[in-house]
């Protein structure tokens, strides 16, 4: 899945190699913004950062897929109006608090976009918003109309930065992705960290190209490029509210093929979706699950699902412990609960190149242990580090390298195949969440 | 849900009242014995306990459930056989290693029914075998032949407290719950403290009376007693390969009334299943989900389910955060993707009595957020503890109370209701299983 094979031994390092991936595709502009204000639910002094992604021309050209949970925040409420809209001229994005559920949650998020419009000389429709944070508070509304002005003051071309860097919550560090085609470009940002299993779009998510492509032609290849990448990861099983993967065309460069723009596309989500996990919360080995001859394509993405999402088996790739009977007991447990009658006789398991189980028995020995062990520890990101305070962070706010840990289910019963990638269960996850909002 | 709400303020308190519910019923020995063996596929010396629990007569009227996971252990598919059998005679139980899809295990568990039946002078179809630990791995069938003579020399009757503590793993304490009517009583042990997402069975868990109660009775009332208890918890939403629950009648006392028995029987399996939460591994707050006035029963026991399983809650839970976003995310999360088309537009959420989401939106004020602390405070098992080397284990082995996180889900749209347990997600937790094997 991964169409680089990066490392990086610092953060500069890391650094450099964005400022590769920023330039911002003809046609856009962004800018943001940081203000203090204090929540009404739990008055503490709190931060947050509006985030403006402006169009030099409103365009036609957009498209955008939103979180399937059945209680979507305010901006995805409003966002889905926006897709009956004529054209796009601008995004607004907020951190800190995601406005869902909250009393006049929609009116807030209009409130927002109509400010935002009279700023940038659009109609309220041309804006869409978008929220993260803090699940049940209100958006501080006036501090915000307060702040936006500094917002459009700050709007750039060259470099997307500012944006990738706007949007964040817990992530560690900005997340960019770019493709070249045509003589144009797609450049990709997202946000997400935590409460990250997609279904249907995903956190945060920013496409951004100059290519022209129209509006039906965007709009399908986007549900298809998310299906192919966002919806197949998982870093905690749990569907944001907020979840939003937009796609913007300024139409500045002549169309390519519609084939090979999805393709492009396509490579740019994927690449994104696989950041997301390597920077989730706590994540310090990526788990990356190929499931080969499903009877179907839903089951081969269930099943890689039911892996990466197994607490227990999370558990032990974080220890670097190859306790593969966690494994089949994940598999075990979603084909009795959820696909009984699936033909598990010829399963084989391999993990890290190695086969584990076949013939429906474990294939184990000290030596393939030992195997096992070295494949889980050159996949680990770092190296935790016990706290004297007993709060675990992340030692280092960059990805030191882009390998996984590889299983590979094969069903031997089909042809239906899907990859699937999530991340290990960590101290860093568990001190991150039990103590994210004080 | 509980039948007691007790607490204790030391382990000499808590064994105290194990004490008193220990009495074993009326034709019924039990015995355990401890060895040294090396593992095959990790070579290094491991303890092993031997559990015997016999009947001073083989008996018709027992009755076991056992787990759904695809990938049940060789026990789980030898006791399937078992049921088939005229009589029970005894049951043997390892800890350590849980002959699960281990090459050759169906007969390595009748090797040991085998032995065992030879010493007790009963027929190998008479032995019901049961192994939990380590998944993968073979039994060490000669050193457990070696040992078997010390189990059968150990049997006394009088106190079920032997086999209370023999069957543990990972539990920090032995688990017994009785109930006792015309004359005769119903005495429970249970182990397991992680993989608990039972799925119609649970763990090891093992009922004995004295009361007579043909077969077909004591089998309908164990399913239903078991749905009503071990199905509706969930300690890390993985189902074992070897849940089973066996409910073994003696007959020594005349029969009581059908339904007082099973009435009391449910009763003895949901105070096991809430003590197998409340000592589940890392478990800090027990968490209660009562759903009310649902279209379904399994709509209510579903969205039990995820709300504690949900990892975002279950940290806010450590944390003693009433972080309710999270709830109505893992509420939204599940209508949206498993139960699209629920009504959710009445629905009222309750968080420790107190309301914190109705008509669509929360409800959330400075004041409800201290009284929502202070409620998560008053149910935690324990203050957590910093620990120097990283490794969090928690700092008493008794439980401390039987107070729950409550939580009122009210759908306001039928007739069904189901009540769910569950477990926070703890650095104990983490501390417990990224390092289990070692």
């Amino acid at each position: 899945m991964p169409s680089t094979n990066l490392t990086f031994a610092s953060r500069a390092e890391h650094r450099a190699w964005l400022a590769t991936q920023s330039a911002l595709p003809a046609g856009f502009r962004v800018g943001a913004t940081k203000f203090d204000f204090t929540p009404r639910e739990a008055p503490k002094p709190a931060k947050m950062t509006l985030t403006l992604i402006a169009l030099d021309r409103p365009t036609p050209d957009f498209a955008a897929v939103f979180t399937r949970n059945a209680f979507p925040g305010a901006p995805i409420i409003v966002g889905r109006q926006r897709l009956g809209a004529p054209a796009l001229g601008a995004i607004i994005v907020n951190n800190k608090i995601s406005n869902v559920c909250a009393p006049g949650g929609v009116e807030a998020s209009e409130r927002v976009c109509a400010e935002t419009a009279r700023l940038l000389k659009l109609s309220a429709t041309e804006v869409l918003p978008s929220s993260t944070g803090v699940i049940g508070w209100g958006l501080p509304v006036d501090a915000m109309l307060g702040a936006l002005p500094q917002a459009v003051g700050a709007l750039a071309g060259g470099s997307i930065l500012p944006a990738a860097e706007g949007i964040v919550t817990t992530d560690l560090y900005p997340k960019i992705r770019r493709a070249s085609l045509g003589g144009g470009s797609i450049v990709g940002i997202a946000k997400g960290a935590g409460m990250i299993e997609p279904n249907m779009a995903t956190m945060l998510v920013y496409v951004l190209t100059d290519i022209a492509v129209p509006r039906a032609t965007l709009r399908a290849s986007l549900t298809r490029a998310v299906n192919a990448s966002f919806n197949t990861i998982s870093v905690d099983s749990d569907t944001s509210t907020s979840d939003t993967v937009a796609l913007v065309s300024s139409g500045r460069v002549a169309g390519v093929d519609a084939a090979a723009f999805e393709q492009a596309l396509t490579g740019v989500c994927r690449d994104l979706a696989e950041d997301v996990v390597r920077n989730g919360e706590g994540v310090r080995h990526v788990i990356r699950v190929r499931v080969q001859r499903a009877a179907t394509l839903e089951l081969a993405r269930d099943l890689g699902k039911a892996i990466v999402n197994a607490p227990l088996f999370k558990c032990a790739v974080a220890g670097n412990d190859p306790n593969v009977g966690r494994l089949v007991q994940a598999i075990g447990k979603h084909v009795g609960a959820q696909a009984p009658g699936t033909d598990l006789s010829k399963l084989k398991l391999m993990l890290g190149g190695i086969e584990i189980f076949s013939g429906g028995v474990f294939r184990l020995n000290p030596d393939k242990e030992k195997a096992l062990v070295a494949h889980l520890r050159r996949a680990e990101l770092y190296a935790t580090a016990a706290p004297k305070d007993g709060v675990f962070t992340p030692p280092i706010d960059y990805p030191s390298h882009e390998r996984c840990v590889e299983i590979n289910v094969d069903l031997n019963s089909g042809s239906a195949e899907a990859t699937v990638l999530g991340g290990d269960l960590t101290h860093e996850y568990v001190s991150e969440n039990a103590d994210y909002r004080s």
